[in-house]
């Protein structure tokens, strides 16, 4: 039985934000599975500001989505037809689907079962994938929190802020948020019990980050970059670790002309700034998510929010909405 | 009996480089030591970048120099009056002297005694001194080098960077220099062992930097900051480390409009940009000059060049040459 799938491509590098122009939709037909094939039907597929990254012909840690490529991103999905024996029809997996609807392939090693029964399958695009597994990682490993620090989160309410927060938390730290407008900071608070909330958009973002963080800054988890960062820098404690998660604000300028001023602040407190790529972390994934998951079932970490788009044909717009604040924890297409 | 005290205090805050305005030079009389008194007369005056920052007011990992006060330094110098059982006159120290010819104190933990005879008593302001310990513990505690890596060293010719080169070569590293002009760039290769120099004077650094650094950089010594930073951090390899010593370029940077545009690299090479400072090491200085002092009995490490300016009253001008450019290796104040 053939089945049609409905895929994006990278039609052209984008300049600054995306825009439909750079992208084609196209429906194909994939054919029944060879040996040692299997085909994935796309359930959920995950939008991350990392995408946005591997589409500037840069290198970076993964090599750039070529020119007319189908857009690299992960996606949980389910065996619909199989000539593997490992991964029999009706398996759930998760793992680089890219943004298309169905996925014939011999290269399985690129998904991982998953028990749809044991948590929500979109979780593991999330708070049990590579969301959670960054939070942990980036927070523990990299920024090091010892009880009674602070902690402070740009991106606050994104899906990797909102669960480095509530790890902080769960570390015995002062968690400190910083997040676009009022609704997002009320559910900072009130929903995943953060100590204080910032809203960016409110402006004197130097004033109310002084008055947040009385003590002082001791990890910064960095989900923005660019004038936030900058500003963080200024309010740091001696050795201070500042992690860099990504730089969302950052990605999208084509030619910026302002950048970090104050990295002699890093002198001054003897501060670290500090990149990684939870890709790094593979053979300690198994560690995380079992950490997580008892988390999630102690209920010391929330059940993630989700905004889940439906339409695989929504890609560009949906995609745009990681980079205007439009949305709320995780984002996904729902296909 | 009297002796006369020749001293510049702090008149006003520098705004930039500083000039003779900014200080104010008198001539006071000292009278002899009290009982728990030293009275201790310069020889060697150690300028450095640091003492910059310490003019500015904000705050620091010491606080600033106060107005009106003397200018905050270290220096060696001999004991030629004394109430203090521990300091018999003739006894050689280095400690915080201050910018003047004169000191009479009974705060004698602020000078360790030297021998003289050891070494040249000024290499206690250098190598033997914070010098060589900021080179020592900056390059391995916080680079943490490993044979076979590229170690990147800027203001190489200075005497931070001509001591981390050497080290980092006795450590097994292939070691490059950034200096300015064909004469210093030769001497780091001819003198000091470098595998390769690059001249910032000539331009087109990015290039000269891939060429000189064929296998990318592992740890880049930093003694500049700006530009040069943000030029090297587009060259480093994946787990690098940046060690962030000083940032002389941005010192006297009023109202600088360019910052770091690419920590994102940081990210992209999981890389670690640490600032440190040699204080926080005091418990091991002992380890730290045991060790240089075995070097430099062995010959690995060389005599370090002395830029020597006589007479105290040069101190302005002369300490504008930090900044400038011109001198070679540690430059001192002869008093």
């Amino acid at each position: 039985m053939n089945r049609i799938n409905r895929r994006w491509r990278l039609a052209r590098r984008p300049v600054g934000l995306p825009t439909a122009d750079d992208f084609t939709f196209e429906e194909v037909e994939v054919g029944p599975p060879d040996e040692g094939e299997i085909v994935v039907a796309s359930r959920w597929i995950s939008l991350e500001p990392a995408m946005r990254g591997w589409m500037d012909d840069v290198p970076s840690y993964l090599p750039p989505i070529k020119l007319g490529a189908v857009i690299r991103a992960n996606g949980v999905g389910e065996v619909v037809a199989s000539e593997h024996p490992d991964y029999p029809v009706g398996t759930w997996v998760v793992g680089g689907t890219g943004i298309q609807s169905v996925v014939r392939t011999d290269k399985v090693q690129r998904f991982r079962v998953i028990n749809p029964k044991a948590a929500p399958p979109s979780w593991h695009l999330g708070i049990l994938g590579m969301t959670g597994l960054t939070a942990y990682f980036g927070l523990f490993d990299v920024g090091g929190p010892r009880e009674g620090e602070t902690v402070l989160v740009s991106g606050a309410a994104g899906a990797v802020g909102s669960a480095v927060g509530q790890m902080a938390k769960i570390a015995g730290c002062t968690v400190v948020g910083i997040a676009g407008g009022p609704s997002k900071c009320a559910h900072l608070i009130e929903d995943l019990g953060f100590d204080a909330a910032v809203d960016y958009k409110a402006g004197k973002l130097s004033a109310a980050l002084r008055e947040a963080c009385p003590d002082g800054i001791d990890v910064f988890f960095d989900n923005v970059g660019g004038k936030t960062l900058e500003i963080a820098l200024f309010g740091i404690n001696d050795f201070a670790r500042v992690v860099l998660c990504g730089a969302i604000s950052r990605y999208n300028d084509v030619k910026s002309d302002k950048g970090l001023r104050n990295t002699g602040m890093l002198i001054v407190r003897r501060g670290k700034m500090q990149g990684f790529i939870v890709l790094d972390y593979a053979d300690r994934y198994a560690e995380g998510v079992t950490r997580i998951a008892g988390w999630l079932a102690e209920g010391k970490i929330q059940a993630p929010k989700e905004t889940i788009v439906p339409g695989i044909e929504t890609f560009p717009d949906t995609f745009a909405r990681l980079f205007s604040g439009e949305k709320l924890g995780k984002l996904l297409i729902q296909v």
